[in-house]
């Protein structure tokens, strides 16, 4: 079974209802699974079955779909087009896409406490850490509070810190506490994650500033709306750069590591210097 | 330390944010604290100490109060007054309501994950299922899809055995599991919760049609909006009798475990047999 048949097999059981089958619209968009293949990489890494990470890579790709069917929202980014489809509210409704949303996040719990493994529990709550009030939730709050202000280097960064670099981070850090690594080796994993966030949103918005919709697959609010991005900041040039300085800041520190084998995660890295959407 | 000053407690070393005073808005809304209510005369009745429960009865409150705001939104029930203030997109914004209510759910599986009890993964798995796409959540969604058609008795009891019944079930079942119970022992908690829930909710019809909003301090959107209820379907009295009758079946079925002292959760039932909103 790949990971796109894994995915919707945790609603197999499932009674048959319009959330169900938006959620399923949802997840079932051309997702680059990032978080998935981030997690697994790390098990890899260390030399661990990667199917033992199966619930905790489903469930980050749940968080991050409900993320993105809330951000979509008309109340908030009101955006129309996402993963080359309609957003969830346009292609049902709503209510529907709300609905979704809380049960995408609500799954991902269910998910992970289901058959739990080593350390679940712990890994549960790095994954709701991340996911809530001071990840990625305070992400999108700073994000909705900043529309209107103008903000420089450091207070971006921090959104992004939050809104995409928590949720990147959790899965190398699940992956440590999976495999039973301390939580100094947690930590340093964490912070990796957090650094490659940071690369792959400025990414975006260097992506965002030179594609067009189609390429991307998504509708291009934040250029509509004239948000300020490190790129508009910096300029593309130099955001370029900073990009790829933390792409290698992050693979010198992943190198540190001796017990780890860092092929697999540095394919991932790769293939995300290179995206075009 | 009361309940009240232990919920809001949970939030003291967050980031402060427009979300986090949105969460805090919406959890100090006087409301019954049922659930958690129920959770812990549970474990009185089996004797536990009832602060072992501390993490799950806040984080019932907590989803229970992210499914008030989510459900008020303008795209559900649209609704302006929820115990007794102005509802939390009313308050603050949609927006914000929509994070309040993503940031109430994650706290919920953050707080039960952190500091594990025995069987705390077992308990963290109900609660997640019974919030989730076959429980609340599905009643949620049986409940949009049911608007505009015309329903009989058992469609609406399956309404409410999912959008009431089963966070109602859960504070039973999920005490049981913490007592060490086995799983006939849980699902027969668990059915009488669904039997409590479909009271508890014939009980709010009733109320919603012989009170004004001032005492429920909700308004009353089901009544403007003409919805069917068990009380308009069976009538009033006919309704009434129903509840008692429900009412007494938990209580038998509560009397008949040996090893468990009911008083605990009489005094509950009791007080709802006579509540006014």
């Amino acid at each position: 079974m790949d990971f796109e048949q894994l995915l919707v097999s945790y609603f197999n059981d499932d009674t048959n209802s319009k959330v169900k089958e938006a959620c399923l619209y949802a997840l079932q968009g051309k997702g680059k699974r990032i978080r998935p293949r981030l997690l697994y990489s790390v098990l890899e890494g260390y030399h661990i079955d990667k199917n033992i990470g199966n619930d905790f890579a489903c469930a980050l790709e749940m968080i991050h779909t409900y993320s993105l069917i809330h951000d979509d929202l008309p109340a908030m980014d009101d955006d129309t087009l996402r993963r080359g489809r309609a957003t969830c509210h346009i292609a049902f409704d709503e209510a529907t896409a709300i609905l979704a949303g809380d049960a995408l996040l609500t799954k991902a719990f269910e998910i992970t406490s289901k058959n739990p493994i080593n350390n679940s529990i712990k890994a549960i709550n790095m994954l709701a850490s991340c996911a809530g009030i001071n990840g990625m939730i305070y992400g999108q709050t700073l994000d909705i509070e900043a529309e209107s202000l103008k903000l420089d280097y450091e207070q971006i960064k921090k959104i992004h810190n939050h809104k995409t670099g928590c949720l990147l981070a959790c899965p190398l850090a699940m992956a440590a506490i999976i495999a039973l690594k301390n939580d100094e080796t947690v930590n340093k994993w964490y912070n990796i994650g957090i650094k490659l966030g940071l690369a792959f949103q400025i990414q975006d918005d260097i992506l965002d500033l030179i594609s067009d919709s189609e390429t991307l697959g998504k509708s291009n609010s934040d250029i509509e709306n004239n948000k300020q991005t490190i790129c508009t900041i910096l300029g593309i040039d130099e955001a370029k750069k900073l990009m790829l300085d933390l792409y290698e800041e992050c693979e010198n520190e992943i190198l540190s590591f001796k017990d780890f084998d860092a092929k697999y995660i540095f394919e991932i890295i790769d293939s995300l210097k290179v995206r075009k959407f």
